[in-house]
């Protein structure tokens, strides 16, 4: 648990060793300052090819001389066309890139890609669960082998960075890339992206082995709350609010080595992020003495004059972006960046020491990724890609991050034997199992690419037998258009399926989507779902609901109406086979929510709310009776046995700044079967000088107990893990009470 | 115009007159802690009295001698049980407290009421339409006059104090209190705000005269954008938004003389206002020179132990809030806080300099308002109390604020000899046409104490003919419970009685509440509503929908089923009268929305809103497609007749930091009936240091045309009108290009 707290720190790493700066001074001070600005410039991989007569990328060796030769660019991102190619095509295409770069530039290129939940764009990669689902686990393990076997997969074709792990707040269940963080809370987020770090990276941040690739945090800062809950919008965040929460999971991720950061590409309070000195300079560079990378996302500068208006033209947005402290510029069509930005050095309108410092930080690393000694890998020193470990790895993953949110009567587990109907329009699609990120940007091709794994449906025929399991889905997405449209539906005909069925497994939620096309404006489930779970409900028969979706839809409606309701959100390629198991009763429920699942559209609110956001009713003519509601709060979830806790203890119920207190618990499981629990961690502050958060999560540990065992789990707390930032800015460590809770216990200690 | 942009000026006024000061020292000097310490003190009428046998409140002398006795207590405030006494009864009230506070005190006792839309507590009053009516005139003079009529009458029982104007930003249709202000815009609340202080206070707020009272301006600062949309909860608002836009109307209100302010009951950016000392002493005391009060909310001294945290005990939250700057408590219930409050002063805790301050505002207030010299009026000299000239007065101010949103086929207006069904919940209801704050605090009362007056349908079988208009609702409020709540339906007899009808006036929207009792957890209109909406336009008969309604309530998925919408908001007693002028077409329309109608439930985006809210398809591979949905826009509202902009033209179009703008525009009546147009002028920055606004409104005059008669209206901009706040802070007026638009026009100008 050492890591809980660190992320509050703020001077993390001594910096690169002084034999690695040494080889890149030495690089640095051989190349023109048009050399200098070309480090700093990342286009798109199609840019350098062509697609041949059979539908193939192809790199045209022309084009590639003639983009390092011209604008001497040093990286390039994305699959071509966004959809993923093959191993072996990826190991042609950097064969060529990096010969070429070495050929012309002398320096290594840099090629990044969004490995978002395994390898999503490497054809026959491992496709984990989404990253909500690794926060479900609340397994620091699960995460960390997770990232470890997508680094293996990435490097394998010659990938040596990807734009990962995702460490947002995904705070407001409207936005579209829910999915892609590890939830509501700053804690939970800064433990998972640590541990993604080192999965991704290894240890030493100064020489990563080939084994391992670069990370690139993403998105710095604030884009998890917009405004209008639309993707890539506007955020206004109070003060004290963006440095306790938001900025926590990249100090953390920064802390534990993370090469690179990429920026929101929104506004915060006002001021684009890409254009804002004291968040990319003052905050990430100085306090903190980081000594990587911090790129743009998507042609970031050319919103600048574009849509936020803050600069009049191009020149002017790179002026202002590379001044604020951007270091390589996501362009992505077009090099000519390239000339404005010499232009503006010769201007002096961009300090050259500016641009010295960038190039410093992208060819540092490529140093620290080894890049410069050995620019690609060989596919076959890497038999494991797509190998039946890492498979098991995603199935485990799967399993322990699906949520059971309510089992009435225990109508879970499926005895075996039973007959099942299979429905709802997620119940037989690969690309509803896996969401956005998935072979290709939308994951709208997954069933075409994926189509040897399972299906909720077919992994629950294999299991139940074939014969047992029918599916009629009642309704189903369209496969064109835009992702919430669906077809016309045929309720009828699945209801008429239940009567011949014992259960009835409804698969509903959404389709695969990302960014701003997954934007919404009604979050609740679409209006023919519910009325297909209302119609099945009807029947009579035992109902279980399985959500499949990337964020909480609401259903506060029809939820009564049924059994069983199990969220398995996007479990990736092996969700189905997961999910099959934990029905079954052949593995256990072990996830719980890692956000808050809202019942009402107007009461969206997260876990961590403040006291007066709910309240009791006041003495005399006016009261107050705001409330709190929801479906299922942060941290709920059931399993198929029981877990007792008690004795919780602390070890100073009087304590000090400088202290570390040990607050233990003994977790009994209770229950007939062997479960696993995730014991965590709240504290609340009982007064303080800014209103404190109601409660908030301070640690977390995974336990397996059989039936019947008891395990003491202990924490290990700073006192400065109760800290908090202040109406100031400034974290602040105030005496007075504090209440540490767990399961339903709780204890009171005092900070002197 | 001149008012315009003088809200953001800081320095205001040069103080109170030095004659005036004289006597507030007089009296300051000659008090004790103990006296000085009870004029901070505010306690509920109820407390000095008790309810007869008839059930009619009663002052009860002994109570009364002994709160001025014990605790010196300088202010009572409320209606007893908030419920409006009778003008005798307040007369009698008043004329008791008044002899006790002189006789033992020697100083009157300042006593307020929240007269917020007219008359709310005094029986046999005006009561008007609420602001969010007068903001859709568009009509300052109307504002003004509103103000001085409710000045008159309030005065008239003696009564010298009012909780009003409130100029929160009504910026979150989800709020339960956006009926109670000027919209979403800062400027309307900015102009309306200071038009009504002037009303209620007249114009030299040192002497102010028995026709006038004190104005208390509500609710300092940020309480209209609550993060959850419920009442009383905590705001998390951008700094340079605070500043730029919710500051402005309490800075222009302030400027016109405001005698003291209101705070938010809630916290912003995590810090309780009442603690809040930036906000409640720099902003709004040092930086401009005001010499005003600050009064706490209800009991908002507790909110900061019980609710918020911020203090440990009563006594620690009064050094907090005192400290922060607050003036006067209004505690309610006992005045027991004095007593801790002396203690704190003995102790150190509190200056006793800030004790002196904050009783010398609360004697300044006294003097200004002439209560030392006259305590008391009598109500006979006051002859135009509930007088036919306020009537007209109200009957104008809802005819112009009423809005026409839709009118296909020119259905309206409705010709006399037709046959109408008058229908919905709203039909009947004198409750609903007020909203909350009318006789009593929620308003439910209100058929009760208003049965004088016309509903909807009184109103339109006056105005058509007895036997010409059925009443017949379909869905009614539940008289019990919440006022949400709905009786079961009865659709079918609606449907029905449609058959006999040439038109359907459909009247629907909300019943009465206020503050946290009218929280909401979905924003669309009820689900019976809407099936009675849906079942009547089945009908195939031309079809009205009349939205009475506190905030924008959606109703996209049935506006394209009707004919007609006209919005009337909450306009008051008189408000059933005015509308059926409007239908009958003997008075045209001339309101326009003063906020954003939202059509979709997860899009609620102001007028104002940033263009990188709203975006275009980029190139490549990756697009945005967020998009701003609104179903009627701010400045939105049809007429009778037609207006055509022409001619807009500027006197310079290149101008300077000290400039003033005349910008003008010839507005045409181009239809066949007189009708009025409010211009508003807006401008747009198109670059700036910070994300501007896509646009603003700067101005706004209401003309009255002849059918063919064309004006010429000019607006005097200051180029400081243009300024923003920028991310450090502070006003900033940047050179560059602006476009103004009004009407259809628009044209460029440049700021060097």
């Amino acid at each position: 648990m050492e890591e809980v707290g660190t992320f509050r720190s703020a001077v993390i790493r001594a910096g690169a060793s002084a034999y690695l700066e040494k080889r890149v001074d030495s690089t640095l001070c051989r190349l023109t300052l048009e050399e200098k600005v070309g480090q700093m410039m990342e286009v798109v991989i199609d840019v350098v090819g062509t697609t041949n007569a059979q539908g193939l990328f192809e790199i045209d060796s022309n084009k590639l001389d003639s983009l390092f030769s011209l604008y001497k660019v040093g990286s390039l991102l994305n699959a071509p066309g966004t959809v993923a190619p093959t191993a072996r095509q990826w190991e042609s295409y950097m064969a060529k890139i990096q010969e070429a770069s070495m050929r012309i530039l002398g320096i290594p290129c840099i090629f990044g890609l969004d490995q978002n939940h395994g390898s999503t764009y490497i054809q026959g990669g491992t496709l984990f669960p989404q990253n909500i689902n690794v926060a479900a686990t609340f397994n620091r393990d699960l995460a960390r082998r997770m990232a470890e076997a997508t680094a293996y997969e990435t490097r394998a074709v010659s990938v040596p960075w990807t734009y990962s792990p995702t460490v947002d707040l995904g705070r407001d269940p409207r936005w579209s890339r829910m999915y892609e963080n590890f939830g509501e809370d700053c804690l939970l987020n800064a433990v998972m992206g640590r541990e993604m770090v080192l999965g991704f990276q290894g240890e030493n941040p100064d020489s990563i082995d080939r084994w391992h690739v670069g990370t690139s945090l993403k998105h710095y800062l604030g884009y998890g709350v917009p405004f209008s809950g639309k993707d890539r919008t506007p955020a206004y965040i109070a003060p004290a609010e963006l440095r306790e929460k938001h900025f926590a999971p990249f100090l953390a991720a920064i802390n534990a080595g993370a090469l690179s950061v990429m920026v929101n590409s929104a506004s915060v309070n006002g001021m684009p992020v890409h254009a804002n000195r004291e968040l990319l300079t003052t905050w990430l560079k100085e306090e903190t003495g980081w000594d990587g990378v911090v790129i743009t996302d998507w042609a970031d500068i050319n919103n600048l004059f574009t849509r936020e208006m803050v600069a009049h033209d191009k020149k002017d947005a790179l002026q202002m972006a590379i001044n604020a402290g951007i270091d390589m510029i996501m362009e992505p069509y077009n090099a000519d960046a390239c000339d404005l930005i010499v232009q503006l050095v010769k201007e002096g309108r961009i300090p050259e020491s500016r641009i010295d410092d960038a190039a410093r930080r992208v060819l540092r690393m490529k140093y620290r990724l080894g890049l410069f000694k050995c620019p690609v890998q060989k596919f076959k020193d890497y038999p494991k890609f797509g190998d039946k470990e890492f498979a098991a790895l995603a199935v485990e993953t799967a399993e322990q991050g699906m949520v059971l949110l309510k089992n009435v009567g225990d109508v879970l587990p499926v005895a075996k034997g039973k007959r099942l109907l299979v429905t709802g329009p997620n119940a037989n699609r690969m690309r509803c199992l896996n969401g956005g990120w998935s072979y290709t940007w939308q994951g709208h091709r997954t069933d075409e690419f994926a189509s040897q794994y399972n299906t909720i449906y077919e992994a629950l025929a294999d299991k139940f037998g074939k014969d047992n399991v029918k599916l009629c889905q009642g309704v189903t997405y369209s496969e064109k258009g835009k992702y919430y449209e669906e077809d016309a539906h045929d309720i009828a005909s699945a209801v008429a399926a239940a009567q011949q069925a014992d259960i009835i497994v409804a698969c509903i939620g959404e389709n695969s989507y990302c960014e701003s096309p997954g934007n919404l404006s009604d979050l609740n489930l679409s209006f023919s779902q519910k009325k297909l779970v209302e119609a099945l409900a009807a029947t009579g028969k035992p109902l279980v609901l399985i959500l499949n979706e990337g964020r909480p839809r609401l259903l506060a409606d029809i939820e009564p109406m049924v059994d069983a309701v199990v969220d398995i959100m996007l479990p990736g390629n092996y969700g189905g086979d997961a999910l099959a198991n934990l029905l079954a009763g052949d593995a256990n429920f072990s996830g719980k929510l890692p956000f808050t699942y809202p019942s009402e559209i107007n009461s969206l609110v997260n876990y961590d709310f403040k006291r007066s956001q709910e309240s009791k009713t006041m003495a005399g003519a006016y009261d107050y009776n705001a409330r709190v509601t929801q479906q299922w709060s942060f941290g709920y979830g059931k399993s198929y046995t029981t877990f007792e806790y008690s004795r919780l203890c602390v070890d100073k119920t009087v304590f000090h700044a400088d202290d570390t207190l040990t607050v233990s618990v003994d977790v009994t499981n209770t229950g007939q079967r062997e479960g696993m629990e995730s014991v965590l961690l709240y504290s609340s502050d009982l007064v303080a000088s800014m209103v404190p958060d109601g409660r908030r999560l301070r640690d977390f540990v995974k336990v397996k107990l059989q039936p019947g065992e008891t395990r003491t789990v202990s924490f290990h707390l700073k006192a400065s893990d109760l800290a908090f930032v202040g109406y100031d800015g400034r974290w602040r460590l105030e005496p007075g009470d504090f209440v540490f809770m767990t399961g339903d216990r709780q204890l009171r200690v005092t900070l002197e």
